[in-house]
């Protein structure tokens, strides 16, 4: 792996992690006044369709990194939906 | 365009976007309780490698995309360290 594909790599373990510590957050307290409705609507479409785009292209890794953020927004979402 | 790069368009466009609505909330109410701190933290560092990624590659969309999210996240983050 070059140097470049490392750093596109970091890049994308970063941005999918990143809603893990959101997830746990909301989970906990429940609490989700604060978080914007649309970011976690747009934000699962784009998961979701990065996840088709994925599967068309049979990309593993652009795949499994949007089925999990997928995962955690939805999560997140439904939170959000019922604890508003 | 083919339909498997529409697609993949629309999924970047989506998740770059994803982070407006969140941004024009936090400026509005100023209340951040409920976000992650470490969310934003790692988003905001993610974002700034896929960004280092596309200087590399020279790949605009990529490049441009998140330049634009990371803007948007750092913003947050200054709002929820400077009203926690």
């Amino acid at each position: 792996m070059n140097t470049v594909t490392l750093i596109g790599s970091c890049g994308a373990l970063l941005t999918t992690l990143a809603f893990l510590p959101q997830a746990v957050k909301t989970i906990r307290s429940k609490h989700t006044k604060d978080l914007s409705l649309a970011l976690l609507v747009i934000q699962s479409m784009g998961n979701a369709v990065w996840f088709v785009y994925g599967l068309l292209r049979t990309d593993i890794p652009v795949l499994t990194a949007n089925l999990f953020t997928l995962i955690l927004v939805v999560t997140i979402l439904g939170y959000k939906i019922r604890y508003k």
